[in-house]
């Protein structure tokens, strides 16, 4: 059917909370409905009411995205893009604003680590992206016990042993994998490069590395499933649970049909943490809105409150063990829960009948001062090993080096994921993505020949010196403080 | 009775030690006598003798202070205020400095944490306010390490628990409040903002916050108390103990009067500290008097002696456990004792019946490297946790994150207190009190979500993970160290 | 026989990889074959093939190795220097670049420690001599604790002991040497000084200390060991396993030819570590070659490979402990195993029968996080100390300072080795050697007096307080982590 | 008997090593003699042969001494000051110098701290000043950790006390001091003020305070004891045993003859430290002089060697344990060793009879990562506390707080020493001395305050929470390292 041509007049009618049309890609639809569960926010589509939204939309979703999610139903016609695109143009923002040095990129050969991808990140996107990519909670402790733990384990490299041929692959539930390491899933990679999420899919099928998608990905499912051969290399699919159950369900059918071979669910972010260099940005922004800020409670506060904290809004808050039985009966797919913190949490996925758990805190992004992923990991090691017998643990944040992968596997790790890292290298686009894995790649084998090992069947414990951070393992899950019985203190007041 | 009109000439003639009059506010007044018990050293209103002190004097005072002080006897007259000002105009200070930058204030909505208050605070105060308030004892290291000791307690989240509904209320001593932290007792708020504490007051109202108002407050308490709704929120009254006690009787009587609800006594300051940052202000306007500093013993030396310093004039040194039986005697209400360091001084707390103890180092600003207030608290807990059953525990020093708070009650305390980071919101008066509450709830209930708890009363050790610090508590509370016998050596001599 | 005249076209025709021609010193070389086993990586001839490489050969080589290693049916002819030479001269790179600031160097009384020569050296070497000396492994965490490890043991000195008289002499492998410590094998010393090891030769020879000769030397053992007097010091020869055996056999019959008194093995560089610092000055003159970096696997990637890197392609990569059979028989001479890292792979040493190890970690440059070398010495002395009563153990790495010489040497070490530290001194040539075996020489005089020793037989541990660090060695060398028995995971999936 | 006039020419004539006359003060002296045993060095009194030394003599000697030293016969006479001066100026050095910026001194009121102090010595003193008082050995490790393991040390303050009055009072080797801390002694206190080491006495005097008299004083110690009031105050005099044991024993019978109270002779300084902060000052005036610097050996090297190297070469190295019964014989008075650093030479000490020991490291001036002497102090404590019974032991090297004081009081220690803070307060003068003592007295009668203690019969080590440093203390003074056997190596080579 064809379109009708929806006059600019008309457009701008319908601009308030109540009734809230916008524009994207000049294709006028009706959003009122759907804007209380947007992932991203109210408030930035409101900023957008009875204007056109192309640009916003199009830095952090795939043109299909929209049709997709609101059905033939609300598309209210086009518009005569030639006369009416000016006068719909919304009032300019920061988001709006052209990626910053663009031109001044240093060359992709001569970036030879991890730090140096992030640095050029740093330089050349938007405030805004950067911002919601690098921000952690609060005073950053976590963010930055990430990195740092991994540098006071000391290795214990055995010498003299033939290192020629090394081999670096394995599995992960079950799927072959050329490298021990995964694309951890982030939120709306196009705000780093229009590609987005398919150019990491590319880049991982030419080095055999897996992907877990993000529900909050820029690009549906089938789009970032197509985009690489059928089968080269394993997608999961990360899942935020929606208080409206049907749609996660609906999620989930997606997956299987798009061929997803597990589902990652996760569960460190019931809400969202304070993450103030993302807050900051949105704060200096909020002079085009009257509502600028919106925080974990979702009420019109001045708090402060980022992209990241925005999302949070559709996640149901209420979702606890005894309702993974909903979980499993939704989906055939292995399942993994992300954002285990505690070596209680990974036994009690091991009783649910887990697939596998990603140690995780969210790259610090929820809960400052939440533990390094690498002491969870030695903590469930120490007191409960059997969990690694039962499911896979994968470890994720604060992997930058080939060391670092190696000793989060002589730990017991089956696999790790990296997210920022992705995503700077990823301000290259594909090529980026492949020269990052390459430089991964590297490091890890280099390690491994420097370490004596040859394949990933041989990581083990007694490569490693960790007396450094031994202490910060607690001794007893049992808290070391005595009880404080019932207060006297109400009788004697 | 009307007042007689003061000639300009008569006045400066009183200024002198034995003889020294002061103009407040077009009033005449004789302070000779009170001149000597003044809580803010002599030294101040000296340097006004015989002329007007209404700009020094408003700073700190409410206007209805020195009539209640002074009595009606003491009252002179008044000035002709058209004629005279000018020539009773005392030699400029740096006190009457005006504020600098004051238009300079970044919006209040810009502000996100505690620290961006400090930030503006150290900006607009006058240098003589912000280092009153900031300034701590010698090296700073038990300032410092206040704060930095909270971030070395990572905490052990538990997940996928339903965390929608969160209730941060709470009781102290009884009294219901909506959150678990209070204004701590600070003297002066006048020095940040005119409304002082009855801003402080009325942004607490909002919230349902505690007030402790101190002996050194800005206003009476009969005016911080009248500000806000009767019964709206609890105050308590901290009391340094006079050397003149029937002083202090009459200021508890005040307290009765005034409905404050309990008596938190300071025991760490029987003489004050040594705040270099204070001292060197004073120390560079000291050419303005002939003797501008005043140590903690009273005589005229040149070793500095600082705003704070010179408050402790009329608090009694000799005040002792045993002292306490007065303290009962002297008022019905429930008494805590703020200032402990000790198991051992918790201990006698409660063996002496007290309802409460505030841990406390007074912000670091009396005994430098006297333990953060955290290492007491889980000293206390390690040691003696019978405490806890019997009074109430609270924790001041340090804390400016949601995650501090929740780390002190998972460890036992009941609430906690603020100081500084009151006084900084209360640059942007009311409004900015209330914001900064807003904030603290906000990080208060992320924590609690993200930490998988709902209500206070499930606060507990097990969700702390204290390994990096618990080798900073003594195994023993007896000394580590054999003692060593009676010498020998003046025999030899 | 006379040499030919060879045409400046004819020369410039030979310049692919499979015909390949250079020049030095005016003498035609065809070098194809020998370029695959080029220490320095193929990369560097390539550039050169068809030109005149007399500088950068020079800058790395003794004149006389390119005869010796070619022979004399590779030669070619010489060129008619007078009109040919700037015809062939290559493409100006960083390597030709004139060093720097050479006339700036402060006068050699100047420099009164270690540091010094560093810092004269990173403003006098090239960029690219100064990045293959100083460069390490990723982070810098072993380079760096190297050093710092030291500072972390308190001395014991004893006092009221005669110590006018010092005797600072020792055997090393039953060689008489006048300083308990050496210089470590350090490749192309040519780089500091166009002496090179000649002048680190006659530097030792002054004061009787031994020195290490790199199999990547710039000159060849013959000339370094006929710069001084026959016998004046001993010389050891340090060896990488070459692919192709026959090789390392010629270079060990050459080494007992020319008097060297024991082989020092290299285990810890099968593959050569990722120094960041060398590859950024390798990328930034990739521009001039088609493929201007080749990394450990020996593909054309584009993942960065400094000088360092490319020197490992002879190396052979299957040497392991059932091999030392093979050396023990294509030599007499004592052997020593240069780069233990583990007690275990010290007891492996003993058991295969070496007369001596070397505890290194190649100066931080090859497995970063590798422990530092005080560690491992420390460990093989908790844990294995019969170690050293059957063969003798060196320790190389981070040794700046007289007081750090007398720690390894408390510790059970015979004798310790410097390699950068030796090399910046070089850059002032054997007088700068001269000087800093001097300053060495004085420190650990003066820290022997002032601990109260007087000859080395009375280096104990009880001289040193290891208290700060004894707990980074671990308590058992088994793991201290539960075993994982086999996955259950794969059964179920 | 009236001095000759001496001409230009003659004392020109007498300028060699074999032939040296100098002229001080217009009075000409033959020192040919004295020059290899002048504690300062051969050097300094070289480069002013033949000329006028009395500008160099000055700044570091008092007027006296020299005749008192060299005896009438060496007096050859006066010159004619008005017409000869000029012509006898010796080159221009730095010693020569005037101090810097004097007037730039900011006003003594506004120092409020020790740290002060060393701030404005460090501009106003010359550059060789500053450099012989500050520096310390090589990597400054001890010097700085001296001050900082202070502030590892918590307090464990007891409240609610009466602490109304303080008695700070108490005995060194039975003599009454009204504060426990003392001047440590130290070399050439002209440096810092023309009245040296009498304005340092006239201090103490007036706040009751002990001096200990260096070897190396600017002041002969009749002048010094001169200089206050007969017994107001007890002097200590501190002694390096001199390689001629009649010089010493000269020494001892004028400390008896003037009143000393007891001999501290020190026994970490047999040969003197590396400090390279004063040998850079050296190095660079070495210009001046054919043999710039001369080291610890006594070589004419470049090795550097500052103003403190030089001065130990009258020092007798082979002072040992069993000397001491010389030195007991050589005076009646009290004897207390100075350098202490572990326990077992204190034990030595106690069992030697000695009267005391000062537990020092020289400020970290001579052996670099000699322990702390709070450790050394602790290590006492706990392994061998009966040596508090028998002998006194003082504390010395990094104190700088009233807090440091009572910390090593605490600990065991009867009073403890300053040195670098004494000699920064008297570039004001005797008025810089005794604005210092006045705040060192206030800073310590607060801590005694606010820990609840008011005399030094309190002091204990329950006061102390010494948990962060406990660790650094050896569990057992034996060595916690298994010996190793002996060496089967010799008889397999």
């Amino acid at each position: 059917m064809a379109d009708a041509i929806v006059p600019v007049e008309e457009i701008k009618a319908h601009s308030s909370e109540n009734d809230c049309w916008i524009v994207v890609d000049d294709v006028v639809w009706d959003i009122t409905d759907f804007v209380p569960s947007h992932p991203g926010g109210t408030d930035i589509i409101y900023r957008h009411a009875g204007h056109d939204a192309s640009l916003a939309y199009s830095s952090v979703h795939s043109p299909s995205l929209i049709a997709k999610t609101l059905g033939a139903e609300k598309r209210k016609g086009k518009i005569d893009s030639e006369t009416a695109t000016d006068l719909l143009k919304p009032p300019p923002t920061e988001e709006a604003q052209p990626k910053l040095a663009v031109g001044a990129k240093p060359p992709l050969t001569t970036l030879i680590n991890s730090y140096d991808f992030e640095a050029v990140a740093e330089k050349t996107l938007t405030k805004k992206a950067y911002a919601f990519y690098s921000s952690a909670a609060t005073n950053l402790v976590t963010r930055d016990a990430n990195r740092s733990m991994f540098d006071r384990i000391w290795f214990r490299p055995r010498l003299l042993r033939n290192i020629r041929d090394i081999d670096t692959s394995t599995k992960i539930l079950g799927q072959g994998v050329k490298l021990p390491f995964f694309v951890s899933p982030s939120a709306m990679a196009r705000l780093a490069h229009p590609d987005g999420e398919l150019a990491l899919a590319r880049g991982c099928e030419k080095f055999g590395v897996a992907q877990c998608i993000s529900t909050n990905a820029s690009f549906t499912m089938a789009e970032i499933t197509a985009s690489v051969q059928p089968d080269s290399i394993p997608f999961f699919f990360q899942l935020y649970v929606n208080k409206d159950r049907a749609a996660s369900e609906a999620l989930l059918k997606d997956a299987e049909r798009n061929g997803i071979k597990g589902v990652w669910f996760t569960i460190d972010g019931p809400v969202q943490g304070k993450r103030e260099g993302d807050e900051r940005v949105k704060v200096e922004s909020a002079t085009f809105a009257k509502a600028a800020m919106s925080g974990a409670t979702a009420t019109n506060d001045t708090k402060g409150g980022g992209l990241g904290r925005t999302m949070g809004g559709y996640i149901d808050a209420t979702f606890s063990w005894e309702d993974i039985a909903w979980l499993r009966k939704a989906t055939k797919l292995p399942i993994v829960a992300k954002g285990v913190q505690t070596a209680e949490d990974a036994v009690l996925a091991m009783e649910h009948g887990l697939d596998g758990i990603v140690i995780s805190n969210h790259g610090g992004r929820n809960l400052d001062t939440s533990p390094p992923s690498l002491l969870t990991l030695m903590e469930i090691r120490c007191h409960h090993p059997q969990v690694f017998q039962h499911l896979e643990v994968y470890v994720d944040c604060g992997i930058r080096r080939g060391t670092d992968i190696v000793k989060a596997l002589c730990l017991g790790a089956k696999a790790v994921g990296m997210g920022r890292p992705f995503l700077y290298s990823l301000t290259y686009g594909q090529e980026g993505v492949e020269h990052f894995i390459d430089i991964m790649k590297d490091e890890l084998e280099t390690t491994m020949r420097l370490l004596g090992i040859t394949d990933l069947s041989q990581v083990h414990p007694k490569f490693l010196n960790t007396c450094d951070i031994d202490h910060l393992i607690p001794k007893s899950l049992e808290s070391s403080f005595p009880e404080i019985g019932p207060s006297q203190l109400r009788a004697k007041l």
